[in-house]
């Protein structure tokens, strides 16, 4: 029947569900929440075998999910239903996963990083702070598929990877990019470009990325932040690499 | 351990499987199937936090399904295996939702839909009746993503979504329009147009939809019935009402 | 509460999860490991109701996946988790399914296929042996959505469809061919070639997919055996295959 191993560590004031399964290699911080039919620490092979599954404070595992043993992810993670994270990945805090989201392993991970439902996130992925993954997105990592190699992507701070997009191994996007809705990325795109369609043409900076009601315009940071108020130093920030790096232009 | 609240209003002839939980804000009508591992009720914060979860007569939930609380659904809703239905949803009859679905809430859904698996519908779509979504379909709703607008699609009764596609946020599909696998739809598309790639281009209209063999051809009521006797109504005149917008142009 | 069936059939050597379901029409072999959440034989309508399900020797099935009953699975099935597996397939042996898999039914899988995450595979489809399907790839069978028609597709050994594609109906994929990622591919292909984009043109032979560090190119058996001992004359007559189809050309 569901249960906590006597091994795991839990903090003060976490709520588990009757139904959840922690395993033995399970370290949770104070006030997480987790949810019905979750497993935490499921046992892996090869190099993150018998390494702990840390979740610190304030986290919430919603129903369904799964996260595997060898992973370590900073305050304030929210992992929504359904999900799977293997082993082997280093997040920083305030992560949100959507549902049904496959984050595969071994890759890193900033802060305040927004996945949405559905994406998936291959082996050997390096994603900064504050960067945004749309729905069905994939993240890649084979250059020859299939072969042995794995050459993930990496993803630097501030980017926007709109819905259904997939980023083509070892690409490369620069600060402040944005993919276009069902686009390919591949190779190394400059920071604050527009990257769309099928062949992943630069098709402009972000700049242009303009509503028309408000008249507001990227960089993102410029009309949003929806974020706790910790994270208005990293966003303030940010707006003035990206608006600095348009300056070069 | 799973339970069923004493708060939640079950109706007569009610399966309810022994893993499934069910929440204090639930009303189920009579006949409907409860699988495995379902939870029904699922609190939410916000503006239908504390509002009921509504199934009606003779609804099935597939096992590991999730359905929040604040939300409507007419009879014979069919929730495939492992969905997530969240709050502010109202829907009408015999709503189909294929596995893996996710159906982020506050949005509006005729009689007669079907959404095959893993469709997204993003918050704030409004969606007619006898609609057909297949799958990987998202339908969005950030024109400028991240921004805090929420700027839902529209899709008329009788429109079809095939494999992939993504419906850009704001996008009006006109009655019976069809748009083709992996393709982007954005803006006001009239009725009874096939929209296809990249660029959401009008290729033509739906009568070129024709199927060698039988040489019948769309609009899809002119081949397709395979609905409950009491769908068949509503069908004819949608059949009439597009044949009526082909004579138009 | 959960629970295995005193129908079902279970060999020696089997580890069964607490929580998982075993229904009646269930026959599990040898040194299987079925694991928490998951549901086997679920019951069926249809043609396929009451016939059994079959798993045989060294077969993994991951948390919260839920196989139907009236599909056989040859040994060392890998299951991965949350994956919906249908009614009336008949796969060969080693095939491995990744996470949020949805296998339709109704359809044939050779030896040694890997699916990764997020596939969708519609009833009526044939596969061939060593065939590769990568993240968010859908096979169609509706040649004229919606309709009662069902044309599966035909993928033929050691192909490979890469990230987010989408294999219209009744396409067929000659021997080794190769679909780029986001590709639509339609018609019948001939043995290795690559088709890439909307229109799913035929952009080049396989062989163009070189490796730049190691110089080995494809077809793949040249540069990747990690397989099984028992796979490997199967890899080996795959390369000689493709092989001389390249020769022809």
């Amino acid at each position: 029947m569901p249960h906590i191993s006597s091994h795991a560590k839990i903090g003060q004031n976490v709520r588990i569900a009757p139904t959840a399964i922690i395993h033995d290699n399970v370290i949770v911080g104070d006030g997480c929440d987790i949810q019905d039919f979750c497993i935490l620490g499921t046992p892996t092979g090869g190099e993150n075998a018998g390494k702990p599954l840390i979740l610190h404070n304030n986290s919430i595992i919603r129903s369904h999910s799964i996260l595997y043993e060898g992973s370590t992810f900073g305050e304030n993670l929210h992992v929504a239903h359904s999900c799977v994270l293997r082993d082997g990945i280093t997040a920083g805090s305030h992560l949100s996963v959507g549902n049904f989201s496959d984050l595969e392993g071994n890759c890193v991970i900033g802060d305040y990083c927004r996945f949405h439902s559905q994406t998936h996130i291959g082996r050997g992925c390096k994603i900064g702070n504050l960067v945004w993954i749309y729905p069905n997105v994939v993240l890649t990592n084979d250059p020859l598929p299939p072969s042995t190699l794995e050459i993930g992507v990496t993803v630097e701070d501030g980017c926007v990877i709109c819905t259904g997009s997939v980023i083509l191994p070892g690409a490369h996007l620069g600060k402040g990019s944005f993919v276009a809705a069902l686009s390919r990325a591949k190779g190394a795109i400059p920071p604050v470009r527009i990257v769309a369609g099928f062949n992943g043409e630069i098709t402009g900076t972000i700049d242009k990325l303009r509503h028309r009601a408000s008249n507001k315009q990227h960089p993102w940071p410029n009309h949003f932040a929806r974020y706790p108020d910790s994270a208005q130093p990293m966003i303030k920030a940010l707006g003035e690499a990206l608006a600095a790096e348009l300056e070069k232009l």
